[in-house]
Protein backbone atom coordinates (compact mmCIF):
# COMPACT_ATOMS: atom_id res chain seq x y z
CA UNK A 1 0.00 0.00 0.00
CA UNK A 2 1.10 3.53 -0.70
CA UNK A 3 1.48 6.39 1.86
CA UNK A 4 -0.31 9.54 1.30
CA UNK A 5 2.31 11.43 -0.41
CA UNK A 6 2.70 8.55 -2.84
CA UNK A 7 -1.21 8.46 -3.57
CA UNK A 8 -1.04 12.75 -3.47
CA UNK A 9 1.57 12.61 -6.18
CA UNK A 10 -0.28 9.68 -8.65
CA UNK A 11 -3.13 12.14 -8.28
CA UNK A 12 -1.30 15.12 -9.66
CA UNK A 13 -0.01 13.47 -12.10
CA UNK A 14 -3.42 12.00 -13.39
CA UNK A 15 -5.01 15.33 -13.55
CA UNK A 16 -1.62 17.21 -15.13
CA UNK A 17 -2.59 14.67 -17.84
CA UNK A 18 -6.43 14.63 -17.51
CA UNK A 19 -7.83 14.92 -21.32
CA UNK A 20 -10.44 17.42 -21.34
CA UNK A 21 -13.69 17.50 -23.47
CA UNK A 22 -12.01 19.39 -27.07
CA UNK A 23 -15.52 20.90 -27.30
CA UNK A 24 -14.77 22.99 -24.76
CA UNK A 25 -12.68 25.07 -26.68
CA UNK A 26 -10.84 28.20 -24.99
CA UNK A 27 -12.50 27.62 -21.98
CA UNK A 28 -10.27 24.69 -20.64
CA UNK A 29 -7.54 27.09 -20.28
CA UNK A 30 -9.35 28.32 -16.86
CA UNK A 31 -10.66 24.90 -16.13
CA UNK A 32 -6.70 23.79 -16.03
CA UNK A 33 -5.72 27.11 -13.93
CA UNK A 34 -8.69 26.26 -11.60
CA UNK A 35 -6.94 22.66 -10.96
CA UNK A 36 -3.82 23.75 -10.14
CA UNK A 37 -2.45 23.78 -6.36
CA UNK A 38 -4.52 22.34 -3.39
CA UNK A 39 -3.68 19.61 -0.81
CA UNK A 40 -5.85 16.95 -3.19
CA UNK A 41 -7.10 15.89 0.19
CA UNK A 42 -10.58 14.40 -0.98
CA UNK A 43 -8.66 12.25 -4.05
CA UNK A 44 -6.29 11.05 -1.58
CA UNK A 45 -8.74 9.90 0.73
CA UNK A 46 -10.67 7.75 -2.24
CA UNK A 47 -7.44 6.30 -3.40
CA UNK A 48 -6.74 5.25 0.36
CA UNK A 49 -10.36 3.50 0.52
CA UNK A 50 -10.06 2.28 -2.98
CA UNK A 51 -6.41 0.33 -1.55
CA UNK A 52 -7.27 -0.85 1.92
CA UNK A 53 -10.88 -2.36 0.20
CA UNK A 54 -8.08 -4.32 -1.81
CA UNK A 55 -7.95 -2.59 -5.14
CA UNK A 56 -4.86 -0.83 -6.79
CA UNK A 57 -5.57 3.01 -6.44
CA UNK A 58 -4.89 3.60 -9.53
CA UNK A 59 -8.42 1.95 -10.29
CA UNK A 60 -9.91 4.72 -8.07
CA UNK A 61 -7.93 7.70 -10.26
CA UNK A 62 -11.21 9.23 -12.22
CA UNK A 63 -13.47 8.68 -8.84
CA UNK A 64 -10.65 10.87 -6.83
CA UNK A 65 -10.09 13.51 -9.95
CA UNK A 66 -14.12 13.92 -10.22
CA UNK A 67 -14.25 15.05 -6.37
CA UNK A 68 -11.06 17.30 -7.29
CA UNK A 69 -13.01 18.70 -10.19
CA UNK A 70 -16.20 19.04 -7.89
CA UNK A 71 -14.10 20.53 -5.06
CA UNK A 72 -12.63 23.01 -7.89
CA UNK A 73 -16.20 23.99 -9.21
CA UNK A 74 -17.15 24.92 -5.74
CA UNK A 75 -14.46 27.20 -5.28
CA UNK A 76 -14.46 29.06 -8.51
CA UNK A 77 -17.86 29.59 -7.98
CA UNK A 78 -17.50 30.64 -4.31
CA UNK A 79 -14.79 33.04 -5.18
CA UNK A 80 -17.22 35.38 -7.45
CA UNK A 81 -17.59 38.74 -6.49
CA UNK A 82 -21.54 38.19 -5.86
CA UNK A 83 -20.38 35.34 -2.92
CA UNK A 84 -17.53 35.45 -1.35
CA UNK A 85 -15.86 38.31 -3.60
CA UNK A 86 -12.01 36.56 -3.08
CA UNK A 87 -9.62 38.27 -5.49
CA UNK A 88 -7.19 35.60 -4.67
CA UNK A 89 -6.73 31.50 -4.44
CA UNK A 90 -3.48 29.37 -3.21
CA UNK A 91 -1.67 32.44 -3.77
CA UNK A 92 -2.68 33.48 -7.06
CA UNK A 93 -5.96 35.24 -9.11
CA UNK A 94 -8.37 33.55 -8.23
CA UNK A 95 -10.34 32.44 -11.51
CA UNK A 96 -12.85 35.18 -11.97
CA UNK A 97 -10.04 38.10 -10.96
CA UNK A 98 -7.67 36.04 -13.88
CA UNK A 99 -10.35 35.58 -16.59
CA UNK A 100 -13.11 37.73 -15.79
CA UNK A 101 -16.59 36.78 -13.95
CA UNK A 102 -18.38 35.29 -17.26
CA UNK A 103 -15.23 32.72 -18.45
CA UNK A 104 -15.43 32.05 -14.33
CA UNK A 105 -19.09 30.88 -14.05
CA UNK A 106 -18.68 28.94 -17.23
CA UNK A 107 -15.44 27.56 -15.71
CA UNK A 108 -16.98 26.01 -12.40
CA UNK A 109 -19.73 24.53 -14.98
CA UNK A 110 -17.28 23.02 -16.82
CA UNK A 111 -15.41 21.27 -14.20
CA UNK A 112 -18.81 20.02 -12.73
CA UNK A 113 -19.97 18.88 -15.97
CA UNK A 114 -16.07 17.15 -16.84
CA UNK A 115 -16.36 15.85 -13.03
CA UNK A 116 -19.66 13.54 -14.05
CA UNK A 117 -18.04 12.76 -17.23
CA UNK A 118 -15.09 11.34 -14.62
CA UNK A 119 -17.55 9.84 -12.21
CA UNK A 120 -19.17 8.25 -15.41
CA UNK A 121 -16.37 6.17 -17.07
CA UNK A 122 -17.32 3.69 -14.90
CA UNK A 123 -19.51 0.34 -15.64
CA UNK A 124 -22.16 1.15 -12.89
CA UNK A 125 -23.48 4.53 -12.38
CA UNK A 126 -23.25 3.75 -8.84
CA UNK A 127 -20.46 6.07 -8.99
CA UNK A 128 -21.86 8.95 -10.66
CA UNK A 129 -25.06 8.99 -8.45
CA UNK A 130 -22.67 9.49 -5.56
CA UNK A 131 -21.29 12.23 -6.82
CA UNK A 132 -24.50 14.04 -7.29
CA UNK A 133 -26.04 13.73 -4.26
CA UNK A 134 -22.70 14.42 -2.75
CA UNK A 135 -22.59 17.76 -4.96
CA UNK A 136 -26.26 18.55 -4.28
CA UNK A 137 -25.60 18.19 -0.62
CA UNK A 138 -23.13 21.04 -0.82
CA UNK A 139 -24.43 23.20 -2.79
CA UNK A 140 -27.03 22.95 -0.45
CA UNK A 141 -24.45 23.50 2.27
CA UNK A 142 -23.10 27.11 0.21
CA UNK A 143 -26.68 28.26 0.18
CA UNK A 144 -27.04 28.21 3.97
CA UNK A 145 -23.61 30.05 4.05
CA UNK A 146 -24.51 32.50 1.67
CA UNK A 147 -28.07 33.26 2.85
CA UNK A 148 -26.97 33.00 6.52
CA UNK A 149 -30.10 30.86 7.15
CA UNK A 150 -27.88 27.98 8.67
CA UNK A 151 -29.96 26.57 11.57
CA UNK A 152 -26.29 25.37 13.27
CA UNK A 153 -22.63 25.34 12.64
CA UNK A 154 -23.26 21.23 12.66
CA UNK A 155 -25.74 21.06 9.75
CA UNK A 156 -23.72 24.08 7.65
CA UNK A 157 -20.61 21.73 7.83
CA UNK A 158 -22.19 18.76 7.28
CA UNK A 159 -23.69 19.92 4.18
CA UNK A 160 -21.03 22.56 2.76
CA UNK A 161 -17.60 20.24 3.70
CA UNK A 162 -18.89 16.58 5.15
CA UNK A 163 -20.50 15.51 1.99
CA UNK A 164 -17.88 15.34 -0.28
CA UNK A 165 -15.67 14.06 2.21
CA UNK A 166 -18.28 11.07 2.85
CA UNK A 167 -18.28 10.43 -0.51
CA UNK A 168 -14.68 10.37 -0.89
CA UNK A 169 -15.03 7.07 1.03
CA UNK A 170 -18.04 6.11 -0.38
CA UNK A 171 -16.83 6.65 -4.24
CA UNK A 172 -13.93 4.24 -3.44
CA UNK A 173 -16.38 1.79 -2.03
CA UNK A 174 -19.04 1.82 -5.58
CA UNK A 175 -15.18 1.53 -7.55
CA UNK A 176 -13.94 -1.34 -5.72
CA UNK A 177 -17.29 -2.68 -5.43
CA UNK A 178 -17.99 -3.42 -2.36
CA UNK A 179 -21.39 -4.84 -1.60
CA UNK A 180 -23.49 -1.98 -0.03
CA UNK A 181 -24.39 -4.54 2.71
CA UNK A 182 -21.23 -4.35 3.71
CA UNK A 183 -20.32 -0.58 3.16
CA UNK A 184 -21.71 0.95 6.50
CA UNK A 185 -18.24 1.11 8.75
CA UNK A 186 -16.53 2.60 6.50
CA UNK A 187 -19.20 5.02 5.89
CA UNK A 188 -19.16 5.45 9.40
CA UNK A 189 -15.29 6.30 9.19
CA UNK A 190 -16.28 8.50 6.38
CA UNK A 191 -18.72 10.70 8.37
CA UNK A 192 -16.42 11.81 10.97
CA UNK A 193 -13.40 13.44 7.79
CA UNK A 194 -15.56 16.59 6.92
CA UNK A 195 -16.14 18.13 10.53
CA UNK A 196 -12.17 16.87 11.50
CA UNK A 197 -10.82 19.19 8.42
CA UNK A 198 -13.20 21.91 9.28
CA UNK A 199 -12.57 22.81 12.85
CA UNK A 200 -8.72 22.20 11.71
CA UNK A 201 -8.89 24.36 8.93
CA UNK A 202 -11.08 27.03 11.08
CA UNK A 203 -7.75 26.51 13.87
CA UNK A 204 -5.37 27.12 10.89
CA UNK A 205 -7.41 30.14 9.82
CA UNK A 206 -8.48 31.69 13.43
CA UNK A 207 -11.87 31.71 12.61
CA UNK A 208 -15.74 29.30 12.65
CA UNK A 209 -15.09 26.72 15.99
CA UNK A 210 -11.87 29.60 17.32
CA UNK A 211 -14.99 32.01 17.46
CA UNK A 212 -17.60 29.73 18.99
CA UNK A 213 -15.37 27.73 21.20
CA UNK A 214 -12.32 29.79 21.78
CA UNK A 215 -8.36 28.10 20.58
CA UNK A 216 -8.28 25.69 23.02
CA UNK A 217 -11.93 24.57 22.65
CA UNK A 218 -11.26 24.11 18.96
CA UNK A 219 -8.62 22.16 19.50
CA UNK A 220 -10.41 19.53 21.44
CA UNK A 221 -12.52 19.50 19.14
CA UNK A 222 -10.50 18.43 16.25
CA UNK A 223 -8.76 16.09 19.10
CA UNK A 224 -12.09 14.40 19.83
CA UNK A 225 -12.86 14.13 16.10
CA UNK A 226 -9.95 12.75 15.07
CA UNK A 227 -10.27 9.86 18.29
CA UNK A 228 -13.98 8.84 16.69
CA UNK A 229 -12.28 8.59 13.11
CA UNK A 230 -9.69 6.59 14.50
CA UNK A 231 -12.39 4.52 17.00
CA UNK A 232 -14.41 3.69 13.38
CA UNK A 233 -11.51 2.91 11.36
CA UNK A 234 -11.12 0.21 13.83
CA UNK A 235 -14.10 -1.16 13.46
CA UNK A 236 -13.20 -1.67 9.08
CA UNK A 237 -12.06 -5.26 8.34
CA UNK A 238 -9.50 -4.32 6.18
CA UNK A 239 -5.90 -3.25 6.66
CA UNK A 240 -6.50 0.65 7.12
CA UNK A 241 -2.98 1.56 8.23
CA UNK A 242 -3.01 4.41 5.36
CA UNK A 243 -6.06 5.64 6.36
CA UNK A 244 -5.05 6.47 10.02
CA UNK A 245 -2.08 8.41 8.71
CA UNK A 246 -4.12 10.44 6.92
CA UNK A 247 -6.44 11.08 10.12
CA UNK A 248 -3.21 11.93 11.57
CA UNK A 249 -2.44 14.23 9.09
CA UNK A 250 -5.92 15.87 8.73
CA UNK A 251 -5.44 16.45 13.23
CA UNK A 252 -2.19 17.78 13.23
CA UNK A 253 -1.41 19.58 9.83
CA UNK A 254 -0.39 23.16 9.85
CA UNK A 255 -1.29 24.36 6.46
CA UNK B 1 -48.33 7.25 -30.12
CA UNK B 2 -49.44 10.62 -28.13
CA UNK B 3 -49.00 14.20 -29.77
CA UNK B 4 -46.47 16.38 -29.36
CA UNK B 5 -49.14 18.99 -26.81
CA UNK B 6 -49.81 15.46 -25.07
CA UNK B 7 -45.99 14.81 -24.69
CA UNK B 8 -45.79 18.48 -23.55
CA UNK B 9 -48.59 18.01 -20.83
CA UNK B 10 -46.57 14.74 -19.43
CA UNK B 11 -43.44 16.71 -18.97
CA UNK B 12 -44.85 19.54 -17.42
CA UNK B 13 -46.55 17.53 -14.45
CA UNK B 14 -43.67 15.38 -14.08
CA UNK B 15 -41.37 18.55 -13.42
CA UNK B 16 -44.16 20.44 -11.43
CA UNK B 17 -44.33 17.31 -9.20
CA UNK B 18 -40.18 16.86 -9.42
CA UNK B 19 -39.27 15.49 -6.00
CA UNK B 20 -35.74 17.50 -5.32
CA UNK B 21 -32.90 16.76 -3.40
CA UNK B 22 -33.82 17.46 0.45
CA UNK B 23 -30.24 18.33 1.04
CA UNK B 24 -30.75 21.60 -0.87
CA UNK B 25 -32.72 23.20 1.47
CA UNK B 26 -34.00 26.81 0.93
CA UNK B 27 -32.23 26.45 -2.55
CA UNK B 28 -35.11 24.69 -4.13
CA UNK B 29 -37.22 27.46 -4.53
CA UNK B 30 -35.24 29.15 -7.10
CA UNK B 31 -34.85 25.51 -8.35
CA UNK B 32 -38.22 25.47 -8.99
CA UNK B 33 -38.75 29.15 -10.32
CA UNK B 34 -36.17 29.00 -13.10
CA UNK B 35 -38.42 25.70 -14.36
CA UNK B 36 -41.42 27.28 -14.80
CA UNK B 37 -42.77 27.79 -18.36
CA UNK B 38 -40.25 27.28 -21.71
CA UNK B 39 -41.42 24.96 -24.23
CA UNK B 40 -39.87 21.68 -23.36
CA UNK B 41 -38.87 21.28 -27.10
CA UNK B 42 -35.75 19.03 -25.87
CA UNK B 43 -38.06 16.72 -23.48
CA UNK B 44 -40.81 16.14 -26.13
CA UNK B 45 -38.06 15.12 -28.69
CA UNK B 46 -36.98 12.71 -26.07
CA UNK B 47 -40.69 11.26 -25.02
CA UNK B 48 -40.97 11.13 -29.40
CA UNK B 49 -38.28 9.15 -29.78
CA UNK B 50 -38.42 6.69 -27.54
CA UNK B 51 -42.07 6.29 -28.40
CA UNK B 52 -40.91 6.11 -32.07
CA UNK B 53 -38.41 3.58 -31.17
CA UNK B 54 -41.22 1.19 -28.95
CA UNK B 55 -40.84 2.84 -25.57
CA UNK B 56 -43.43 4.26 -23.13
CA UNK B 57 -42.94 7.81 -23.35
CA UNK B 58 -43.17 7.63 -19.31
CA UNK B 59 -39.65 5.58 -19.20
CA UNK B 60 -38.19 8.64 -20.84
CA UNK B 61 -39.27 11.40 -18.47
CA UNK B 62 -36.28 11.47 -16.10
CA UNK B 63 -34.06 11.79 -19.44
CA UNK B 64 -36.00 14.24 -20.59
CA UNK B 65 -36.71 16.42 -17.42
CA UNK B 66 -33.00 16.42 -17.06
CA UNK B 67 -32.58 17.49 -20.53
CA UNK B 68 -34.42 20.24 -19.63
CA UNK B 69 -33.30 21.13 -16.12
CA UNK B 70 -29.72 21.40 -18.22
CA UNK B 71 -31.71 24.00 -20.49
CA UNK B 72 -32.71 25.72 -17.29
CA UNK B 73 -29.11 25.58 -15.87
CA UNK B 74 -27.96 27.69 -19.02
CA UNK B 75 -30.19 30.26 -19.39
CA UNK B 76 -30.23 30.62 -15.06
CA UNK B 77 -26.36 31.56 -15.94
CA UNK B 78 -26.36 32.82 -19.34
CA UNK B 79 -28.80 35.44 -17.79
CA UNK B 80 -27.04 36.76 -15.28
CA UNK B 81 -25.16 40.85 -15.31
CA UNK B 82 -21.95 38.91 -16.18
CA UNK B 83 -22.64 37.22 -18.95
CA UNK B 84 -25.83 38.49 -20.68
CA UNK B 85 -27.21 40.60 -18.18
CA UNK B 86 -30.43 39.85 -19.08
CA UNK B 87 -32.96 41.08 -16.41
CA UNK B 88 -36.22 39.17 -17.56
CA UNK B 89 -36.80 35.47 -18.75
CA UNK B 90 -40.17 34.06 -19.73
CA UNK B 91 -41.46 37.53 -18.87
CA UNK B 92 -40.98 37.32 -15.58
CA UNK B 93 -37.77 38.92 -13.56
CA UNK B 94 -34.62 36.32 -14.51
CA UNK B 95 -33.61 34.57 -11.66
CA UNK B 96 -30.65 36.82 -10.44
CA UNK B 97 -32.95 39.47 -10.91
CA UNK B 98 -35.52 37.50 -8.23
CA UNK B 99 -33.16 36.03 -5.58
CA UNK B 100 -30.23 37.94 -6.31
CA UNK B 101 -26.55 36.85 -7.87
CA UNK B 102 -25.20 34.42 -5.54
CA UNK B 103 -28.78 32.20 -5.34
CA UNK B 104 -28.83 32.39 -8.91
CA UNK B 105 -24.97 30.90 -9.45
CA UNK B 106 -25.84 28.12 -6.94
CA UNK B 107 -29.50 27.92 -8.65
CA UNK B 108 -28.00 26.95 -11.88
CA UNK B 109 -25.34 24.59 -10.50
CA UNK B 110 -28.26 22.79 -8.84
CA UNK B 111 -30.44 22.81 -11.85
CA UNK B 112 -27.20 20.74 -13.38
CA UNK B 113 -26.35 18.39 -10.44
CA UNK B 114 -29.97 17.64 -10.24
CA UNK B 115 -30.16 16.80 -14.21
CA UNK B 116 -27.32 14.71 -13.67
CA UNK B 117 -29.10 12.83 -10.59
CA UNK B 118 -32.50 12.18 -13.40
CA UNK B 119 -29.64 10.65 -15.93
CA UNK B 120 -28.17 8.47 -13.12
CA UNK B 121 -31.85 7.19 -12.24
CA UNK B 122 -31.65 4.44 -15.20
CA UNK B 123 -29.20 1.55 -14.70
CA UNK B 124 -27.16 2.21 -17.11
CA UNK B 125 -24.65 5.38 -17.00
CA UNK B 126 -24.51 6.07 -21.07
CA UNK B 127 -27.65 8.24 -20.92
CA UNK B 128 -25.71 10.02 -17.77
CA UNK B 129 -22.38 9.94 -20.17
CA UNK B 130 -24.10 11.28 -23.38
CA UNK B 131 -25.56 14.41 -20.91
CA UNK B 132 -22.27 15.06 -19.78
CA UNK B 133 -20.65 15.43 -23.60
CA UNK B 134 -23.63 17.62 -24.59
CA UNK B 135 -23.88 19.93 -21.74
CA UNK B 136 -19.76 20.11 -21.66
CA UNK B 137 -20.26 21.07 -25.96
CA UNK B 138 -22.73 23.31 -25.16
CA UNK B 139 -20.32 25.06 -22.42
CA UNK B 140 -17.83 25.33 -24.94
CA UNK B 141 -20.53 27.12 -27.13
CA UNK B 142 -21.05 29.84 -24.49
CA UNK B 143 -17.21 30.25 -24.26
CA UNK B 144 -17.35 31.06 -27.81
CA UNK B 145 -20.46 33.43 -27.20
CA UNK B 146 -19.46 35.43 -24.33
CA UNK B 147 -15.69 35.51 -25.57
CA UNK B 148 -16.75 36.43 -29.20
CA UNK B 149 -13.94 34.01 -30.19
CA UNK B 150 -16.11 31.64 -33.03
CA UNK B 151 -14.67 30.84 -35.64
CA UNK B 152 -17.99 30.68 -37.60
CA UNK B 153 -21.44 31.11 -36.85
CA UNK B 154 -22.03 27.01 -37.83
CA UNK B 155 -19.54 25.93 -35.17
CA UNK B 156 -21.10 28.29 -32.48
CA UNK B 157 -24.80 27.32 -32.94
CA UNK B 158 -23.56 23.63 -33.08
CA UNK B 159 -21.88 23.83 -29.89
CA UNK B 160 -24.37 26.28 -28.24
CA UNK B 161 -27.97 24.94 -29.09
CA UNK B 162 -26.88 21.51 -31.35
CA UNK B 163 -25.18 19.73 -29.05
CA UNK B 164 -28.13 19.55 -26.47
CA UNK B 165 -30.95 18.96 -29.37
CA UNK B 166 -29.22 15.98 -30.70
CA UNK B 167 -28.74 14.20 -27.15
CA UNK B 168 -32.58 14.55 -26.74
CA UNK B 169 -32.73 11.66 -29.55
CA UNK B 170 -29.82 10.64 -28.50
CA UNK B 171 -30.65 10.15 -24.72
CA UNK B 172 -34.00 8.63 -26.02
CA UNK B 173 -31.96 5.91 -27.86
CA UNK B 174 -29.93 4.88 -24.44
CA UNK B 175 -33.44 4.64 -22.79
CA UNK B 176 -34.60 2.58 -24.98
CA UNK B 177 -31.46 0.68 -25.30
CA UNK B 178 -31.29 0.65 -28.89
CA UNK B 179 -28.19 -0.93 -29.88
CA UNK B 180 -25.05 1.72 -30.83
CA UNK B 181 -24.69 0.27 -34.20
CA UNK B 182 -28.19 0.84 -35.07
CA UNK B 183 -28.56 4.22 -33.39
CA UNK B 184 -26.93 5.90 -36.52
CA UNK B 185 -29.68 6.66 -38.90
CA UNK B 186 -31.63 8.71 -35.14
CA UNK B 187 -28.30 10.13 -34.79
CA UNK B 188 -28.32 11.91 -37.90
CA UNK B 189 -31.73 12.88 -37.79
CA UNK B 190 -31.22 14.69 -34.05
CA UNK B 191 -28.35 16.31 -35.09
CA UNK B 192 -30.17 18.65 -37.90
CA UNK B 193 -33.05 20.02 -35.16
CA UNK B 194 -30.27 22.29 -33.75
CA UNK B 195 -29.71 24.79 -36.20
CA UNK B 196 -33.09 24.18 -37.76
CA UNK B 197 -34.42 25.70 -33.56
CA UNK B 198 -31.84 28.37 -34.07
CA UNK B 199 -32.44 29.71 -37.54
CA UNK B 200 -36.19 29.94 -36.75
CA UNK B 201 -35.47 31.60 -33.27
CA UNK B 202 -33.46 34.32 -34.85
CA UNK B 203 -36.20 34.83 -37.13
CA UNK B 204 -38.35 35.56 -34.29
CA UNK B 205 -36.15 37.38 -32.84
CA UNK B 206 -34.95 39.62 -35.81
CA UNK B 207 -31.13 38.65 -34.96
CA UNK B 208 -28.36 35.93 -35.85
CA UNK B 209 -29.03 34.54 -39.46
CA UNK B 210 -31.53 37.86 -40.19
CA UNK B 211 -28.87 39.65 -39.86
CA UNK B 212 -26.20 37.96 -41.32
CA UNK B 213 -28.68 36.35 -44.49
CA UNK B 214 -31.97 38.96 -44.68
CA UNK B 215 -35.18 37.92 -43.41
CA UNK B 216 -35.85 35.93 -47.01
CA UNK B 217 -32.59 34.00 -46.59
CA UNK B 218 -33.34 33.13 -42.93
CA UNK B 219 -36.54 31.66 -44.04
CA UNK B 220 -34.56 29.94 -46.60
CA UNK B 221 -32.33 28.18 -44.82
CA UNK B 222 -34.77 27.37 -42.09
CA UNK B 223 -36.91 25.22 -44.84
CA UNK B 224 -33.73 23.97 -45.90
CA UNK B 225 -32.90 22.69 -42.69
CA UNK B 226 -36.62 21.24 -41.92
CA UNK B 227 -36.44 19.20 -45.26
CA UNK B 228 -33.09 17.94 -44.36
CA UNK B 229 -34.46 16.74 -40.87
CA UNK B 230 -37.29 15.11 -42.92
CA UNK B 231 -35.33 13.61 -45.33
CA UNK B 232 -33.19 12.05 -42.37
CA UNK B 233 -36.33 10.93 -40.69
CA UNK B 234 -37.18 8.89 -43.92
CA UNK B 235 -34.40 6.71 -43.11
CA UNK B 236 -35.06 5.72 -39.74
CA UNK B 237 -37.07 3.09 -39.49
CA UNK B 238 -39.86 3.14 -37.64
CA UNK B 239 -43.19 4.90 -37.46
CA UNK B 240 -41.93 8.59 -37.02
CA UNK B 241 -45.26 10.58 -37.57
CA UNK B 242 -44.97 12.11 -34.18
CA UNK B 243 -41.35 13.28 -35.06
CA UNK B 244 -42.31 14.42 -38.25
CA UNK B 245 -44.84 16.67 -36.47
CA UNK B 246 -41.76 18.37 -34.42
CA UNK B 247 -39.98 19.34 -37.17
CA UNK B 248 -43.49 20.63 -38.88
CA UNK B 249 -43.95 22.61 -35.71
CA UNK B 250 -40.18 23.65 -35.03
CA UNK B 251 -40.17 24.82 -38.65
CA UNK B 252 -43.54 26.86 -38.81
CA UNK B 253 -43.62 27.73 -34.74
CA UNK B 254 -44.41 31.75 -34.32
CA UNK B 255 -43.13 32.13 -30.56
Amino acid sequence: MRSPDELRALVDEYLADLALTPELQGQAESVRYALVGGKRVRAVICLATAEAAGADAERALPAGAALELVHAFSLVHDDLPALDNDAERRGRPSAWAEFGEAVAVLAGDALLAEAFRLALSYPSPHVGRELAQATLGMIGGQYLDVTGTAPDEATLHKLKTGCLFAASVGLALWVVEIPEREQAAWRAFGDELGLLFQIVDDILDGDGYVLTHGADGARALADQAAARARARLAEVPADTSVLEDIVDGLATRTS
